[in-house]
């Protein structure tokens, strides 16, 4: 896909599009103070927020817990996201929402974003203003805020996602405990995200909740501290795909895993979409993307809790099973 | 800057030039794995490092300390660093440094990074494995590891670094803090690496200390702890020049800063290549940028740690003069 430039009718959602001035007018410090009139860091946490060489930044203490979790992602446009698909706002959104989740998965509970911005000085300031409002309103949901960041000049948007979080005592859960004998379970959508790309790929704009849903993950954020305590034995944030990401928790735990397909939920409309254009539902269920739903083993004799879904089982072998056979989930790769 | 695709001499510095697959032959997996290989996270504050959904540190208990410094920067291909003039060991040594600064800079102790590397699949994966080597020397310096990180596919190499680091039991050296009658000092190098870009800019090499200077930073990192245990009121990492950067010291302070130009080491090799290129050496020094030496201010009564430099005094008043005048600082700015 090729770089961008200028402004586009995708630049703003469901805004007016009165003309605005470019980022490279504002200049660097003027972008800078931009995103801090929307960004004000809260909470007792952050002992130093945006302005300085650095933030400071200070553990919740109740419980008392000075372990830090840390995760970074970058998101290209034109790859992570595209301009003309997603308005800023759900960019903003989409971009916090894939880090939070991340720290989510280890059974954290989030508290703050670093967030490093490149763009074209041709970037109209609105896109500013309102993937300000979408970061802001993504760490909203879990009582998280941005601490901090980086301004620079790219011919594309990239963004620079570092996420921290708390275990609050808990240990972390990750990719490597699952035990043959043990539950898989998922929280949160699947294959929604995979629809809406599909739908848009297509030059479609509807079903909105299939679009919305690529536009914006909505993570079950509090199902990885809930796993947590239900004594999850691995957790995994389900960014490439069901498949791809529970064969990350297969190879590090040394086990197999073996999925039901009947066991997944295919919404009415998923199925209605995917037979106006030929396409498999259940495919977008197990190898969908950027979905940020949590999928987790538990012990076979724990209670799985609600707001989960039962979707298989860990063996002893090695890989992915889908009904009892090998499933190509087309492995996606970024460098693909 | 255009982008760069394919291989150039420029992509390896003092190694041999044997042909070497790209990195979208390796896929993600592959080039995470190859970080992997060179990045072993070590010390007592890593919990858990690469390979999950997020890194888990914890911070030095020697003093007990649970506050955490962490800071963001992008750097892209073209804008900070070009292919062509830096190999990618110098690279990972410069990402690392300007980003481990900024923790100094705050009065801290550099503990860990985490990486997000964005580059297009024809990247050569010599230059990964160099770009990691120089990323895990310069972290050695000061005792820090990669911990984490995230590969993506993007035309150009975009780096998202995110440092940490420890106060160890210190107060934060904020911007805010300088009083009239405190004096400026600076601890490192300023306008070499300014001289090294006019140098590398005008199509030649020499002298060599001052292009290695450009490509390779050496932060004072040990001067942050130094200064804010002299009782520093007011510190920043000079990334934008001297004047630029004491600016928003001044600005954050509400005072004035008044630099005298003869308290300034000028080097021999920076006065040469002044002359011959008919440039003033002076405006290196106090305007150059990307040497990420420290600046700091001094209440007037305390002794100047050994290997400070007394620059100027802090004035009541506004923005930064040069012997008693303004001075043009040529104001970088990213969207410039």
């Amino acid at each position: 896909m090729g770089r961008r430039r200028g402004r586009s009718a995708g630049y703003v959602t469901g805004s007016d599009r009165r003309p605005d001035i470019a980022i490279g007018e504002l200049g660097e410090f003027g972008v800078v103070a931009r995103f801090a009139a929307r960004l004000q860091p809260q909470g007792p946490g952050v002992l130093l927020g945006p302005g300085d060489d650095a933030a400071v930044l200070k553990p919740p203490d109740d419980p008392p817990d000075d372990r830090i979790v840390a995760t970074t992602d970058l998101l290209v446009e034109g790859r992570h996201f595209r301009r003309d698909w997603s308005g800023p706002y759900d960019v903003g959104r989409k971009a916090a929402a894939q880090n939070l989740a991340d720290v989510a998965a280890m059974g954290g509970v989030p508290t703050a974003l670093l967030v490093g911005f490149a763009a074209p000085p041709q970037l109209p300031v609105e896109w500013v203003d309102a993937f300000a409002d979408g970061l802001r309103e993504e760490c909203a949901v879990v009582g998280a805020s941005v601490v901090g960041g980086d301004v620079v000049r790219c011919d594309l948007v990239v963004l620079g996602i570092t996420a921290f979080g708390s275990l609050r005592g808990r240990s972390p859960v990750t990719r490597s405990g699952a035990r043959p004998g043990d539950v898989v379970v998922v929280a949160g959508r699947l294959g929604w995200a995979a629809a809406g790309f599909v739908v848009l790929s297509r030059g479609f704009r509807s079903p909105k909740v299939l679009v919305e849903a690529h536009r914006r993950p909505e993570p079950p954020y509090a199902m990885g501290p809930v796993l947590a305590d239900a004594g999850a034995t691995a957790m995994v944030d389900v960014s490439d795909g069901l498949v791809q990401d529970l064969g990350h928790v297969a190879a590090a735990s040394g086990v197999g895993i073996e999925l039901e397909s009947a066991a997944f939920e295919v919404t009415a409309a998923m199925r209605d979409v995917a037979s106006a254009l030929g396409a498999d539902p259940l495919r977008w269920v197990l190898a969908g993307g950027d979905e940020h739903a949590l999928a987790a083993t538990l012990p076979p004799d724990v209670a799985v809790p609600t707001g989960c879904r039962v979707v298989g089982h860990v063996v002893e072998g090695a890989g992915v099973l889908v009904d009892g056979a090998a499933y190509d989930a087309g492995g996606f790769d970024h460098f693909g």
